[in-house]
């Protein structure tokens, strides 16, 4: 059940009849049209009539007219303009650029360019190394797409993606003071992808891959670990597979179980859900099961490609096949990285005791999570308006902060698995209960305590 | 003759007797090794010592060894650390990313993020053009280099030119209030460069190529103004002959003389001579001689590549051949974008009279300018520590806030000389004389004034 929120919030400027009940009669009708009022501005205020903003949360484009709507047509009412928060946010951009030293004066100049920088280039040009020191190496990271799998949009294209990179940037600077710059590259070949992050490689110190479709997001980021000396994260396989492990930790806690006795079935095998896979067999658990839309991957199953080849290789031991229902039957814990409304609370209540959904599906999860609270113990989403949230946000911030610490030039699982447990270890013990597994995304603990771990886990210190 | 200059600025922390005349000996001894003291302060003080750091310019790592050796061999003084004031100034590199919205709540993260940024995607998407007024594009510059031609430095590569282009950067935001963004490519393989432009443009509204070697930044140019529909102007060529073509007219009004009177030496052949002769070809001059390290470049001359074939026919129409000392004779003007110390005085009296002499190799000119000055009327260098400075500073910044706020295409010869037209216009008659014939790099009505002239002749509004 959507609820009107602020991504989608207008401010419609109207002038009014200067009555005393002309705030009520607005208000009322934003409210009999399904809107949310948030704010109310008298903008002038004249004996014949007043201009007021008045602005609310919508569900969609055709909500906010319906809503535009029912108001022009109160007596005495006229609708002048409307504006759509979100694209005033957006105008001009999300991200600038600034100077960090003084360019007042000569002497300014004469040191931060010509002729003094001539001999920073050459102490680099001697010694390479000192790119980290000396430039911006040492705190960049690249955020990288073909735009071909953007948020649940699929293939817009690299320029439609920006607005994404951008608020990607944004959030890295926020959480954890690295500069992240978009790179949104004009290709979807491979080969051409990973070339060209190897060409711009020398002014980052890590390369964040982002909304780039499976399986091609396999071979990019293998290929580029093996060419670059800088840590290469596809934020959308490993950055998903941390919160989800670390959320996962609590959520056993919470319910008294262990890894190792725990049957998790894992649906969607596309980049989240491979990476998912992979960490928790990194664990130990019991079995994981994966399920993709030709239902439950096993090793006999025809047409399998060599990401799923992999994980049918090192997943479900039992080797039972069927569909998503099947896998469910006693398992511990459900992972859904996938698609909308698959199953309903009766299949939650044919898995164990104690059952952990994580339906992660956006904006609509794999069940209705007021439907799958009625058998299992704890349900998180990937939405904002329903307990144990799980967003990525909470672990590529501090990922790249304790990587560009520890001028790492290589990720690990172990520095994945640190980072996971550091998210879980935010919420102690007085808070953990099972709704509230994972800390806020506006805790801003996480991203420090999450850049020690990897920091300490790449330094061996 | 060089001066200690702030380039080289050392700040020295002594350990020193607490004598009256402690401060006059250290400031003496540094004016005998033939620094210049700028700055001197107590840091900390005692019955039996002070703590000084004491800071001066000097010519060289050398120069600023000796005058550290020199306070060293005072009595009763230690040196404690050596500072390099240029390399204090790039730690951490010279630019930064900051977030241009709010990101304090969930409301916040609504908009700027998931799922409002949806919706902004989804319009760009529909539209492309929104790109420009919903995304970083409209505000946003890449200057690219592969750190084939550094300065006078030569090809050191891309991470060692990147201090040069984070200065760069430094200076489009602070001139004109643009975006730039260093793209250093890890190859110098011209189609490589060209494809890697090409994939990274859609987040840019302009490309800025920057010390890429002639005779590759030609074609590189060429193809990629074909390929891309934003503008794309390589500043060592055309930043330069800006502000070149822009002195000359003042330098001409000065000693009153015609354009499509005065025969011009152009010596260096290279991007910027080349990009030098092309626009003052736009304007019908007299006649211009190309000269190189082989000589005058002229049809007949063997070996010329295609650069220097169509710069050698639309040049030098009386065929002259021979030494630049030749092409000298009775010219109206010589620009030097070339070596160090090519001729001197007595070639200068053999140009015609009210010579201009352009002298602009760095650091040390074709000519001294000292000796320039006997026999020439006017004199103008690439240093900052004589007048008529020609630096492209005066030109870049406001020609891409010009071409930016026109949401450019393309850049044209005629953009080129309203920018040039521009800068040589700000020096108004009162001041123009053959001392200041342009303005200084730090006089801020250059910059919009450059970018006015470049937006008009873009959208001939």
């Amino acid at each position: 059940m959507p609820v009107p929120g602020p991504g989608y919030s207008i401010t419609v400027r109207l002038e009014a009849p200067p009555s005393a009940s002309a705030a009520g009669d607005l208000a009322s009708a934003v409210g009999r049209a399904g809107g949310v009022i948030t704010a109310f501005d008298v903008v002038e205020s004249h004996a014949d009539r007043v201009i007021v903003d008045l602005t609310c949360n919508s569900l969609s484009a055709n909500h906010a007219k319906d809503i535009t709507d029912t108001l022009g047509l109160l007596p005495g009412v006229a609708v002048r303009k409307v504006s759509d928060r979100t694209f005033l946010v957006h105008l001009g951009g999300k991200i600038e650029i600034s100077s960090k030293v003084p360019l007042r004066n000569r002497d300014d100049l004469s040191r931060a360019y010509t002729p003094g920088v001539a001999r920073i280039c050459q102490a680099i040009a001697e010694n390479p190394d000192d790119a980290r020191r000396l430039t911006i190496k040492r705190n960049t990271v690249a955020v990288v797409t073909d735009g071909s799998a953007v948020l649940g949009l699929g293939n817009i294209g690299p320029a439609a993606a920006l607005p994404v990179m951008e608020g990607k940037a944004a959030l890295f600077k926020k959480f954890a003071g690295v500069d992240a710059w978009p790179v949104c590259l004009d290709t979807q070949d491979t080969e051409e992808i990973i070339r060209a992050v190897e060409l711009i490689a020398p002014v980052y110190g890590g390369i964040n891959l982002e909304d780039i479709a499976a399986p091609r997001c396999f071979e990019i980021e293998a290929r580029l670990r093996e060419k670059l000396d800088i840590p290469v994260f596809h934020d959308d396989q490993h950055g998903t597979a941390i919160v989800v492990v670390g959320a996962l930790r609590n959520a056993l806690r919470v319910v008294g179980k262990q890894l190792a006795d725990c049957k998790i079935v894992v649906c969607g095998v596309g980049a989240a859900g491979s990476a998912i896979i992979r960490l928790l067999l990194k664990q130990g658990p019991g079995d994981v099961v994966a399920v993709d839309v030709d239902g439950i991957v096993h090793r006999d199953r025809p047409g399998l490609d060599d990401n799923l080849a992999s994980i049918a290789a090192a997943t479900n031991r039992s080797g039972v096949s069927g569909r998503l229902h099947d896998a469910l039957v006693g398992a511990d814990v459900f992972i859904g990285v996938s698609a909308p409304n698959l199953f309903g609370a009766e299949q939650v209540a044919t898995m164990n005791d104690d059952a952990i959904v994580f339906a992660l599906a956006n904006p609509d999860p794999e069940i209705d999570p007021m439907e799958a609270q009625k058998h299992a113990a704890i349900v998180a989403t990937g939405r904002s308006d329903f307990p144990n949230q799980i967003n990525n946000v909470l672990a590529f911030p501090g990922v790249f902060r304790g990587l560009l610490d520890a001028n790492a030039h290589t990720i690990t699982d172990s520095m994945l698995l640190a980072a996971a447990t550091a998210i879980a270890d935010v919420v102690d013990g007085d808070r953990l209960n099972a709704s509230f597994i994972v800390p806020s995304v506006f805790d801003t603990t996480v991203a420090p305590a999450v850049a020690e771990a990897v920091r300490k886990a790449a330094t061996g210190a």
